[in-house]
């Protein structure tokens, strides 16, 4: 088996809240990560793919192509964005690094297995303590 | 001479704008800075200081007591905040990395010299590949 | 599957060495890591655990109770100690970081599983050149 | 199940080509890797083993001899050296990431295997945004 | 004083060598790195400026445009290239790390000046062990 | 002018004390790094020199000796072995890094200028949250 991975990065803003729940709950739930004026972070997104080698190229993948669809259809959308607010895949769910991997795997996914290749691992860094890591369903 | 450095870090939203330019204008001037939703980062703080050392310790400052100091005085105020509207040393100033060096000078400039050492310099990394070093006027 | 990973981290003393073995031995098995006047390393802990996401917070776990579970567990026992003595679930044997994450991990699953959650990886970092990863029985 | 990781480095100069396609043909397939000229890279390597911890000594094996066997047997032949040209196991290979961890785990392999140990991943790091593992057929 | 500093990278290919003198002297002068085959690193370029702060933009200079200038001015002609053959800029000189700095200095220094900044320093990391300061005569 | 750095690393124990004060004074100054059954860290050095180019070489120094002066004078003695007790050079005195900066410089600064080039600054990161830069008296 041979994985390639790439790393992307974006810097965004979030809050973790829930509508239904006043800034009590969500304070209790979430802590400073559900100040209502936002907070942000520069996140690293590694995106891991598996296939055969080419023989003609000795690649799984080009990783330029992999990397142009990493930024087409996550990176785009968003880097200098509020992901609770700008990014459409996002609507209606908790910003959390858990369901933003989930997200971006359902982006990725389509584009990645057109090229023939299998979308492997997910990993988002939130902070250099921080992690994340999602292998789909 | 003897430098000692603490590095702590804050994750914050911000934006680049200015009220008096639309936004056409600020974007110009800022490019994907000035999301109106916001954005954010994990910035990185280096707190250099200067000093002699204490023969009883060996220290030239209890590096305990100088990450103390840097948290009452400013990580406490930016951390999961946003920089435009929470941090009270910020208003009314562009939130640029620079404003933000030169404002966390002046915030704990008269906490390290109550100590008897000297501030040398704010040094701050906004993504892996831009710093600003300030080291006062 | 989704996995969170939660670094933390100590500084330690230890030395490699067995009792009913000479000098001589010793630093023929252990080499420079036999010196009896010990030395030390920044270790570096990465924790990984899996679980459902919580629709309600959107989190597998609150990264900040899992954080205050290592800390409690582990890093109180570790940081700035010597293995060797100071350490009470590494009494007995020999302070290895193979060892160590065995017994790391011993300390704490019970935690871990006692909030729903699944210990999935111990990583222990020695130095940027070694590590070591356990993954259970 | 225990595994340990050891990182070496390495910096060797390399091309991407087919000598049965046209300098254009090379160039779309393989961008500015097509140099002629060549270009390089500070590879950093992983190797990963496994194996039984010996109760005598605290390891699944000494680090020490794991670095030896992966400096004698691979980075001896690719340090300062033209991956293309200076080394044997790639001769007859496209230089690319994928076909050289696959060279260097058969070059390590019969070594790992000769201590006792079973060889499960080499990862290669061509830069700080691309790497690429491999864990055997 | 103020500085904002720009973080690049280039992967290129060079060799330490002289001319006029024969293999055996190129290899006790520059050991390994005088391979005839040459080698290669991923090189790490910090672009150091200072300047007054523009009120308007609270920037000593906007970011992206120091970017551009370093990609157009060096990065175009280093990366993925041959240091010793391919680059205008080192003909005639031996490919040191000491030599590239300068070289660097000398042609990004008027497209800095020419936007109202001072260059400061150039500082290039060769491997993670190696790194050279450059502040001009 | 033109600065060289060279990184080298040692893993060492120590502890910060003083034999006229009783381990309540000790812990009070000291705190956890007081533990009397030591700690350690992995210290990365930075020693960084400054000089004339020498035009048939392009290099200021040979790095490869300058890292050999460096392991052969200080690392040798730091490496694997406890600051306090087994480190001549620190006998006498406080094992803290202001202390182990200066102690290092002094080591190395005769080695240094014997070559023709001269010492600017030994950095030391205890951590990589603490570091202490000497530039000597």
């Amino acid at each position: 088996m041979i994985l390639i991975t790439r790393r992307e990065q974006f810097s965004a803003a979030h809050r973790l809240f829930r509508n239904n729940w006043d800034d009590e709950k969500n304070l209790e739930a979430f802590g400073k990560c559900s100040n209502p004026n936002w907070h942000g972070h520069n996140y690293v997104l590694f995106v891991t793919v598996k296939g055969e080698i080419n023989p003609e190229t000795g690649f799984v993948v080009n990783i330029k192509k992999l990397s142009t669809i990493i930024k087409e259809t996550v990176i785009s959308k968003l880097d200098h964005k509020n992901i609770n607010i700008d990014v459409d895949f996002m609507h209606g769910k908790l910003a959390s690094t858990e369901n933003l991997a989930i997200g971006i795997w359902d982006q990725l996914e389509p584009s990645i297995s057109a090229i023939g290749i299998e979308l492997h691992c997910i990993k988002i860094m939130e902070t250099e303590n921080n992690y994340i890591e999602y292998y789909g369903n």
